[in-house]
């Protein structure tokens, strides 16, 4: 292994954007153990495998099989149903606190607006080493304003104010409530009023008014900690036409100074570049694109070094729930810019000191200064 | 030549998607013939070559010099006027035997809705080797329709299962007729005939009306065969921007179990590819385009795989007219899978038992479980 | 270095669209001259750097150290303070002399539309050698045109005809102002007589109104000079999204046997090279982003070689401002290309002959034919 790659499997990493792993040690059921876990081999298909086969039977499962199995004691490659009968006998916290530790992760900034089912920050920060921070998400805000008894931007303002004391940053499921298209201005206060309660009265649970949305978003900018938004790929919930960051632009010519951190990006990764290059406030990372690539993760993270300038990229897994994706996320995010950054080197397009040097921004050093951590 | 090449090179084919070559031997005038032929290599310009260069010097006819050349007794790389030259002493069925002999599939899976000029599907299967199946095309039975005397709905439907009963699957080239912008819901029946009688009273021959292109589509997912898209590259009659398969994703949470074939898909492979993970039901391949990308299909073959889940991911040819597009389907199909998984298998990403299993996959197997052949 | 690199590294080139560099030898304020220079490393960014390593931290960054340092007597790789210390030594002239004669650029095609600041194309040919043409821009005549006393329409045609006499094409920035969608027909006459009033009456300066665009491009196709228009990457004036290229397929449709030259393309190469397969009056090149994707500039040239034909490529450096990207642009181009086209030699796709033939095509012959140069 070349000092490169050396640096990149050792350098300590900043996860920015992640959830709690699985938090049951192991549902009854070992068939429903077995098929959730191959469901989420699948993020987009929202209903779930149809056999195991159509989970594994992808870069993420043949990522697991690579890259976990050895580290659960089996052999490189093996079989998904010994991987899935050692699972088993692991238990969800065996197989994390075995995965979690080898990502080499030594922050963990956690988005706890989707909890169910999953351990909390600390337990992660437990399980994985290392210590935990919170994100939270504006949309949870706005569902616990919408129960309160007072007005609605009150007690939204109120609630922000209050959980982001406690944490380092706020995160945007836009992408998944309607999408980036149309009118994203700051809404006027009645206006705003009147969309709550119609909500209220609707007996609405998951806000997806508009007026709504965009409130939060002007009020998280006011705010000022970085704003992580879902861009691209995800679960198929989300509209992946209407997640391309460029419909972000105008919301971006009028964000100010507070840090915009586009999350995940694939396939829209060159678009989101661009806007880091554009916008002094705008970041990006290849989060949850990076584990469902598998072998092919290396050609992607090369393209996040396009336009982007070096000091806008960040590190993330947007692990959730197997400890599978905590782990992949790092490990081929290691194995992938080393790659990438030492064919610029072979080309002397770049220098050695340079390529380590754009591998410790990414992987910590710039997520230490815009979260300030 | 390595064991994962070798396989590649040898497995047997599946084209689920395929014309007619060119019928007849050749046309009288061996201008016209040679300017059909190089017409043909620009695949996009329905215009046709102002020289023969015009189409010689693409990636397509970069790759017929190189891999058909030699099949037909000349250098490869040879000039296009050699080329041309022998094709004229071979005539078009010469050509045909030999080069589709040389593709090595099995079963050719015909769309018959255009088919002019063209051989049939039985005399493709005898041409070169194997077995052929019907797919019917949606806008050709529209026609009909709209031709016989009854309700169009009912003649629709009529003409439909009649033609459905000898066939495997249906086809629809929406991408042509408007694209798949706007609502693809199932019409209402009033608004069908009244559609139908405006297009008879205007003697229309071409069916481009929202309203019946709607209606036969939602014909086809209640008749439960694989129904094929085309979708992105093809000629400027299609308006590429309309052509994006994003822009079905309202069309697909409401297809229910009917297999929906995503065809050719460049540059849209990406956003094929999700949706293909996103929906059990979603399936896509890289014909057409493979050959028009010459040199450069291997790194499009590597594309599409990265989300689709391999189960989802078949292999065509689309050629149609000169038997070049046939033997160049199957012969770059062949390396560039090879090289794209033997790059995994040398990165130990995958194992070289899964390389080929993936290829055997691709190449056959899925066909065979989606078409029920 | 095999043939193919040393042909490529040695070919004449063309810059079929280019601006002039910064005229004045050096600001007083040593400060102001690094800013400007680092800025520049950011095309996106039009509110500037905050520090000079914002600017360095690029790939334009990285390749201003790696190439052009040596040429200025600097390691490879050196360090941006010891880079700018040696700009202001030499001054922006003796910089660009240096390093525009290392560009091998025969003819220079120069956009006067924009040239605050900048030499004029005599001495941008004198200070790099060759000969330099040039391309007027069409929303700097409509402004003369809506100055003038008489009828918008006739001054901005007859103000077209003097300018182009004396040009070989011209240039559209409809990227800027407004983007590619909606209608582009050709205006009626007396809505254009209005359209001009307006803007005369509110006092405009910057040309915005769409029927005055529409009108100017409708002016450029009969004229039937080469049209250039800026497509995708660009500084964040532009909307990105609406400078996808497929959004002018209508307009193409219509235009005739006019050439239409989309420059630079980023990250729409792929819908640019399909425009160019499709008809047969379009051609693209890469130019801007070559220099700001850097180590990245191979992977895009590669991209280029896709759907468009040979004869439908061009080389272009769009350099404005530091003559390093004038540098840049012709260097980075050289090794790309012959990195792409020796790896379809290498596979045995491509023959040698062939290689060197379309880099010929592309470094001169092309621009030669379209231009009548």
């Amino acid at each position: 292994m070349g000092a490169i790659a050396e640096h990149a499997a050792s350098v300590s990493l900043i996860d920015h954007h992640v959830h709690g792993f699985w938090a049951s040690a192991a549902p009854g059921d070992p068939d429903a153990f077995d098929i959730r876990f191959a469901s989420a081999l699948l993020e987009a298909d929202t209903a779930g495998v149809r056999s195991i086969d159509d989970g594994f039977d992808t870069q993420a499962g043949f990522a697991v099989r690579a890259h976990c199995a050895p580290l659960l004691g089996l052999e490189r490659h093996c079989s998904p149903v010994d991987y899935l009968r050692r699972r088993r006998e692991l238990g969800e916290t065996g197989v994390a606190r075995t995965l979690l530790h080898a990502a080499g992760v030594a922050q963990w900034l956690v988005d706890t607006g989707f909890d169910i089912g999953l351990v909390s920050p600390d337990e992660l920060a437990a399980a994985g080493g290392g210590v935990a921070h919170e994100v939270v998400r504006l949309e949870q805000i706005a569902e616990e304003a919408a129960a309160g008894a007072g007005g609605y931007a009150d007690e939204f303002v109120e609630i922000l104010q209050r959980r982001a004391a406690g944490a380092v940053a706020t995160k945007s499921i836009l992408a998944y409530r309607g999408g980036f298209g149309g009118d994203l201005s700051d809404p006027p206060p009645a206006l705003v009023e009147l969309a709550a309660q119609r909500w209220r009265d609707e007996g609405g649970r998951r806000v997806t008014d508009r007026i709504l949305l965009r409130f939060g978003l002007h009020r998280a900018l006011e705010l000022g900690l970085p704003l992580q938004f879902h861009i691209g790929f995800g679960d198929r919930d989300a509209d992946l036409a209407t997640s391309n960051p460029l419909l972000l632009t105008d919301f971006l010519r009028g964000s100010g100074a507070t840090p915009i951190m586009l999350l995940h990006c694939y396939p829209f990764e060159r678009e989101a570049g661009y806007l880091a290059q554009a916008f002094g406030n705008v970041y990006l990372d290849g989060g949850l694109a990076i584990h469902h690539l598998g072998a092919r993760s290396a050609a992607f993270i090369t393209r996040l070094l396009e336009m982007a300038p070096f000091s806008k990229l960040l590190y993330s897994s947007d692990g959730c729930g197997p400890a599978e994706f905590h782990h992949l996320g790092a490990v081929l995010w290691r194995s992938g810019i080393a790659r990438a950054v030492q064919s610029f080197v072979d080309a002397d397009e770049w220098s050695q000191l340079d390529a380590t040097r754009v591998i410790d921004m990414i992987a910590h050093d710039n997520a230490k200064r815009v979260y300030r951590l």
